[in-house]
């Protein structure tokens, strides 16, 4: 049983998510990103806008030394070949920390049999829609493809239960997003509805999650990412129209904001399982 | 023989695509594309513009299960690998409505194979440009990829025979588009050149005609998305001077077009075979 | 040894890359590009934006075909699946001339193991960053993926001895980019360094020399297609405040570039071996 005990919560990550996005600004990680042929374009412009060094290095017999020397890495199943399948088994086995974006798992069988062998090796992250969550706690039958048809705090038990047993954090994507470990549950508000309306908007996050886990402890990382998509997505919808124009200035401000703009966006609350 | 006879053409169709793009908005069918690797980030961010939600689910084992709960499925040849030509079979028979988009078959002979195979499972609508057509018809070489190199008109009597053999429609792209079933002929004129120095914009067509065919008949759902490429790409073109800004605004367009917008733009004819 | 005689730089390869432009656009060649599953988009716009015919044809029973009707050939081993890998292999025997650009070389064993084998067909042009050059000639451990840790001057000896072995010339990517053959250098200056924070940037530019190789010699289609980038990046950097509105930019700046504006943008150093 889970009681939930909130303790000065916006200080706390706050300052842990502007000292990642400056880290990152730093550092500029490289990070592997074994990801789906829908997006694999604005992932890599998203993570250099961001000030990351994307690479997406998916085939066999290069995967997984390449994960070896990045600092994070992703797996998104959204459109897992044989040859990314067996990329992502390489990968997940370098030693880098890793984030696993289970798309549409629970509906289709290919994927949802190598996201449960792939979770044994323990993501780091775990960053889904509701309806992922929950196929991939066991507690949903999963969506329909990448739509999310629960709402993200529907899933927080999927979550944590989750968490508990990877030993790290999940982050459920939704109106409001919730990252959770074992213990704590950030909750991230604002953003905008438009990022729904470009394809990958959830796909980059994860990768975005990747990059920070290369600086960055993962339930620091998640909510990061979170808070940083957040704050790009509103202030880019505020001076767009239309999906087109607002995924173009979208990628503007993710290379524009500031760790500072990041003050006040990520509440923390401490669960205290009894 | 065909004679055809001219039957207060605007109003027919005209009500039917603004029905069919009502439709759409309402129902937000899934779609399933199958499509190549050069322009699914922009097919899928079209049809999320246009209010549909795509999904490219291309791999054997989950390709046929994820078209049987989709409402329209693509299948386009334009990067036929081996994985997406069993996808594919999979997929055409699922028992949902389906495009095929044969992308420059007749020159290439992995992908005329397959076109010919799949054409026995008698795709709803065929979208093509006017080489393509003559091609799949037997009465052309194709063209040179993706390029038309003959007019839209030239290709009327082969899709009408191809159109005759799948008790489906073909639709034509070109300066003035057709689409053709057994006895009816619709013209959709306008647009903008400026299209055709966009990647994708005929393949984001063809992915629109599935979207369409979860929600009207196949020769309203064609005849509706080739209404609605011309409406929103000259309202694009009127306000952008290149293709880079062309593209962007072509997508704040679709999601900005109303159903009335397209009426009047739709002109059939009924065809009478003797 | 090497000594370098200045001979009226600019004039010389300036005229060739004007006309290489002019000659472009008159002739729209086709281009073939087996290319990473990150730019295929951004290639395809960024070569049609400039005049170009792209097409994507990267599977095996085909790739070959395509080759021997296509203008110029792009070989990028970003991605390299295994059918991309012999896609590859057919395309460089189809006496067409193409490109090698050798992403990510000497870091990662498959893609180098295949840029050895396709070096013996004598690319007609070798384009990549120095990290990626000196690896190839064998002078360096490579990069960390696409990024350069070393400056283009640094590759200068090693491009020479490539352009030799291959008798082809030899593209290095940089602040100042160079164009290397057996006896020249060309030198382009200029540019913007937002080009290096959209994802292929440096892929379409190996792209445009594809399409240039159908309309030029190798030395000038190379040296033109920097010119081209130089011009179009600082353009487009000048009128935007970010690396998305940028990206969309360079594309609209690839369509309205004149040959005139490449005047003066090439500069060329003969040099004399003894």
């Amino acid at each position: 049983m889970v009681v939930r005990t909130s303790s000065s919560p916006s200080t706390l990550t706050t300052s842990t998510a502007v000292a990642a996005l400056d880290a990152l600004r730093e550092a500029a990680p490289l990070t592997q990103c074994i990801t789906n042929a829908v997006v694999t374009n604005f992932t890599a412009n998203a993570l250099l806008a961001l000030g990351a060094a994307p690479a997406m290095c998916d085939i066999p017999g290069e995967a997984g030394m390449f994960a070896g020397i990045s600092g994070g890495v992703l797996i998104n199943l959204g459109t897992p070949t044989s040859e990314q399948r067996d990329a992502a088994r390489e990968a997940v086995t370098a030693g880098t920390p890793w984030v696993l974006d289970p798309v549409a798992v629970g509906a289709l069988p290919v994927r949802t049999a190598l996201a449960h062998e792939l979770l044994e090796h323990r993501p780091a992250i775990i960053r889904g829609n509701a309806s992922e969550i929950l196929a991939l706690a066991g507690a949903g039958a999963g969506g329909r493809g990448v739509d999310a048809t629960d709402s993200a705090e529907d899933a927080l038990d999927a979550a944590r239960s989750l968490a508990i047993r990877t030993g790290g954090t999940v982050a459920v994507s939704g109106e409001t997003d919730l990252i959770v470990d074992a213990t704590r549950t950030a909750r991230v508000t604002g953003g905008s509805a438009l990022l729904t309306k470009v394809t990958g908007g959830g796909c980059a996050l994860g990768a975005a999650m990747a990059s920070l886990l290369a600086v960055a402890p993962e339930f620091d990382a998640a909510s990061a990412a979170s808070a940083i998509w957040a704050v790009a997505s509103e202030r880019a919808a505020s001076r767009t129209g239309g999906p087109g124009s607002f995924a173009v200035a979208f990628l503007d401000e993710l290379a524009a904001i500031q760790p500072a703009d990041l003050d006040g966006r990520v509440g923390v609350d401490t669960e205290v399982a009894r």
